[in-house]
């Protein structure tokens, strides 16, 4: 050991123990993010082996769920680990971090394709590169646009079946620019037929072309500030608002959130976003808590163009994986993003170097109360009185919104007290809007793959889908996975001629677990099989699908290839903490070699067993007008809604809040 | 003239004479309901003219559209019309009553199948005829049930293909019997296998059959009062409430209704429930008031069983053609029913002797302030700076509650900003519960049509489709419904093999229209062919659904043929004042020869024209133990959006409120 290591090791050693002093870490739930101080460990770890690592992802690298399921808060925590990928040089490293004794547990390099996660600094710099690149100033100047009224943004390219091009052994992004000019709303105003490829990890323009003359759409209308705002304006609202005097029902201890009879853990992921584990419900009548989910959170957002000219044709995003859904995490405004009986919460993500960045405002928690009925009878039927017995629904949303770029999506976990839990997101932002000359539609005679929204802005078609993780533990870690089909049949001796019977089938192996939503009548249910109600029905939870989408892409176009897990709205598979991402570790790039798809067909059994519920939420967007410059919420999601996992009605002797 | 005869004109005059001057009823818009000094007027008139009629309908007869729509609030009003659907001895009488003259206009005999809406004396007298009859009380005391502890509903008999038999020569329906005793939740109890027809006209049993002895399924657990409940209690949640210190921001004139950019009408009618008119939004920037619906109401709600027992099989409810949704509707609840915020609007219907009865609390009409975001987006493209822009959501919700015997049905009709309307359904209530020997699953060796939910107790599987009446004039009366299919298709040329385009399609007749969904990918517009945005779109709404369920009975069987209206979630018809019900006019033992299967097989055109969009709403029904011994609310709609209406998104202007 050299000198300058041995003192670069007691500084170390000093910092760990200040950090040890002023972190209460021993008091950290298993699954609570990585903490600022430790992902300042994390990087002093990891810099200390590697000094030239960028930093592309830090998250918790989680303890086994036997450990996480057999925790007790009053017992000895797990250790505390990391999962880093970095690069340095040409090469991705996957490390383990062991933030209990500060060490490297494993360093090991990705040999696949693909990439990680571009990081903000690098998309920065780029833009900054192209930004001052003689050609990029001249192709300006040409259009006449000012360069200082310019932005640009880094699009990943994707992979079109190159073997071993410049493209496969690069790691790229197309950067394709606005000019703001007048208005903030940039993604209005792109300067079309400009693009230039960038090697990011040279940080070195590679390809420019510009291709085509086209007219920048201007910049009147576009802007969405209330302040720049011109009359005639629409009739104002009064005043509104949401008032608990008592504070809100719902407490919460660093990330573990109790309200009603519900507790979970609310984590954060940089890429993922907020991650709900450990999901229980206390059973009034049981008097026990009874899990339903262990872990559930968004694994990739596919987001296909369908715009084939040269600047569009590779648009196929991949949120999470790409740019990641956490790392796109915007701060809350209080009042407007989530009403004002919400609390907030923080998170963490790490800029390249590995210093860690607060995100303030990253979650807002609040009680939903809007003015549904949770149940109710009114009763004429008995003789001499009228009986009426109303609930109101008061709901808890956990919500955090991200703006990958243009669109920014609202992502909302809803408790109900009713059992169920509802996913929902909601779409909103701004669209990606191609230049043309066109100024009506009556001068287009050719396909524009996208609707007019305004001269010279083609709203271009695409498709959003959200693939969640649903690991559902229904009462107990070993489940099965349930299709109860509605049958039509034929009713014999009976002066009806048919009926619909329920025909139920487990899928015994993840085959028989896919599926496709529009093809009939089913049930769709997440059993115990070794837990039965006191009637002798299987507790299980159903899953109620909502807004119905799936690809339009040929299943050998390379975009659908990468984003296979598409190809059904359900898959089933058992648990392996390996597979969270959907579309593979490393999508960015990525040759579909690592996605559900891929893992599926092993086609391993399913029965009785801990499985993981893969859900994918479509939406086929073709703009219209209203979605300029600004589009208006559009939502969808899901219910997992209890099925006999009561033994009765769990919210009859709910009792009413009081309104004040 | 007799001197009888001229005594009671002068008495009428008077009471004429009387009415109009409490009664403003020069104030009145044409198609508000009719009030009851003109209910009341219809009653005298009537039976004046025809003694012993039993009124089973008496609603507004509205004046034609063209009179509607060149009306104006300064102008002259139009002739007020009743429409009186009576039964006089064992003919039914349609009779169309001038409240202007005060004269009859036309007294028509229906000769075709089917009777008319249940009367809620006709359904009382029936229930006592029953409790009263000799083998019925022995049938009781057989069973140890206490008769002062029964009460019996009416259940109607549909239609299995009878050419001539007593069944279709006689308005029947069957009454089953429940015994309350210790609990409210007399569904929960019901004495299975025994049945009186009773002939309705006659109020007469004609058939009684006493078939099983099945056990009473027990009181415990099953009353649903706040009074009655017992520990163990969940955790009660905080005060909590919507508040509006200024007051709402919505206006109500007699009927119509203005808040933010919207004004509508809202009618009722004992069938239907509420009926939405002449709904407009204000485009701010045009500065002019735009139409888009003409009328908006629920035409038909059929709930067929699937049960196939001889107690059973027969159940297959239209509850708006046979029970009246607006007869059925229940006084709201304050604090409950309806957020604090609500205002409330009282209904009138007529009983059986034709007089008016006020429901109160009816309609609620609040601001819903769910927090959902309306819009928003944080920009970090533009270097030095971030924007954040964001509106919250708030919007205008008509409530009507109706409880047909055990279901409660809260429709909802909601109006966004964003120039949305969304019409909602939430079912809960009771369910409909077989009583069985079976204690538990495993004795259950044959098909019970059901779920086992309590000892003695199966939860029938059952169907709910409402079907919609969509009379849109978007912008204009002459519309057209185009269908936006989005087609998988081969990218040529291009790194792309495949992409998805937009082809699309006018339908030019009804068998165009006719839609299933869940068989492909389509948008569904309904637009003005006449009218372009400056762009060239053509302005249109979108039909965006949501649960999708369509029916699993056989074409050719009964229940199915009265019911043919379900056969697809879409149809589109050219407007006619004489098609407003779905089910036909007379659906009581209908024999399935007046819906709108058998309207469309004349396949008019419907492109450019007056067009009404049929939409069904449908859910299955596989009860589970959490729907007992009372249903968590079960919610489905659809959402009518603005597509191409507008220049630009409407609500880009939008100030938000203030929070208090």
């Amino acid at each position: 050991m050299t000198e300058t290591k041995t003192s670069q090791n007691v500084s170390l050693l000093l910092l760990f123990i200040l950090l040890y002093c002023f972190n209460p870490a021993h008091q950290l739930h298993p699954l609570d993010p990585l903490t600022p101080s430790e992902l300042d460990r994390v990087r002093t770890i990891v810099t200390t082996s590697k000094p030239n690592s960028s930093f592309h992802y830090v998250g918790l690298d989680e303890p086994d769920k036997p450990t996480i399921l057999s925790w007790a808060p009053t017992g000895p925590s797990p250790p505390r680990w990391a999962f880093v990928v970095t690069r340095i040089g040409h090469v991705t490293h996957e490390i383990v971090v062991d933030l209990t004794n500060n060490s490297i547990v494993s360093d090991r390099i990705h040999g696949g394709q693909g990439y990680p996660l571009l990081t903000f600094d690098e998309q920065v710099a780029a833009s900054g590169l192209v930004l001052k690149y003689p050609p990029f100033e001249a192709a300006m100047r040409w259009r006449q646009v000012r360069i200082e009224e310019v932005t640009c943004g880094s699009f990943t390219v994707g992979w079109y079946g190159q073997r071993s091009t410049v493209l496969t052994s690069r790691r790229v992004v197309k950067v394709m620019c606005y000019c703001f000019g007048d208005t903030v709303n940039l993604y209005m105003r792109p300067i079309e037929g400009v693009t230039a490829t960038v090697d990011l990890d040279e940080m070195a323009i590679i390809e420019f072309l510009d291709r085509l003359l086209i007219a920048v759409p201007k910049a009147d209308g576009t802007d969405y500030r209330e302040s720049v705002q011109k009359p005639p304006f629409g009739p104002r609202l009064k005043p509104i608002s949401v008032v608990q005097p008592e504070g809100p029902s719902f407490t919460i201890d660093g990330h573990s959130i109790k309200w009603a009879t519900w507790d979970f853990h609310l984590g954060f992921d940089m890429r993922a976003g907020p991650i709900i584990s450990l999901a229980s419900i206390y059973d009034i009548e049981k008097q026990k808590s009874r899990r339903v989910l262990y872990k559930a959170s968004l694994s990739e957002l596919f987001v296909p163009y369908m715009d084939l000219t040269e600047e569009w044709y590779y648009r196929t995003f991949f949120d999470v994986g790409e740019y990641g859904v956490g790392l796109s995490a915007v701060a809350l405004e209080p009042l407007r993003d989530c009403p004002k009986n919400a609390k907030f919460m923080d998170a963490f993500v790490v800029g390249q170097d590995g210093r860690p960045i607060n995100y303030s405002n990253t979650f807002c928690i609040f009680e939903r109360f809007a003015g549904d009925i949770l149940w109710r009878h009114t009763e004429a039927g008995i003789p001499n009185r009228v009986v009426r017995e109303v609930r109101s629904e008061v709901s808890l949303v956990v919500r955090m919104v991200a703006a990958v770029g243009n669109y920014d999506y609202i992502i909302d976990w809803e408790f109900k007290q009713s059992g169920s839990i509802v996913a929902k997101v909601g779409l909103t932002g701004l669209l990606e809007v191609r230049g043309t000359n066109y100024t009506h539609m009556d001068q287009i005679k050719e396909e524009v793959y996208g609707t007019l929204l305004a001269e010279n802005s083609i709203g271009s078609r695409h498709d959003h889908f959200l693939t969640y993780h649903l690991d559902l533990d229904v009462d107990g870690v070993a489940n099965s996975f349930v299709k109860n089909k509605l049958v039509k049949s034929k009713a014999i001796g009976s002066p009806r001629k048919s009926y619909w019977k329920v025909v139920s089938k487990t899928a015994k192996t993840e085959s028989e677990a896919m599926i496709n939503f529009g093809s009939g009548a089913t049930e769709l249910l997440v059993i115990n099989p070794n837990k039965k109600t006191k009637m002798g029905n299987h507790v299980g939870y159903r899953l109620i699908p909502g807004l119905v989408a799936g690809p339009l892409l040929s299943t050998d176009d390379y975009p659908q290839i990468r984003g296979a897990f598409t190809e059904y709205n359900i898959w089933v598979t058992p648990y392996n903490k390996s597979e969270k991402w959907a579309g593979g570790s490393y999508v960015d790039e990525s040759h579909g070699d690592d996605t559900l798809a891929i893992w599926s067909k092993r086609n391993r059994k399913i029965e009785n067993k801990d499985i993981v519920v893969w859900y994918t939420l479509g939406f086929h967007h073709a703009p219209c007008q209203e979605d300029f410059p600004l589009m208006p919420t559009l939502s969808g999601g899901f219910e997992l809604r209890p099925t006999n996992f009561f033994e009765s009605n769990p919210v009859l002797k709910i009792k009413q809040p009081d309104f004040n």
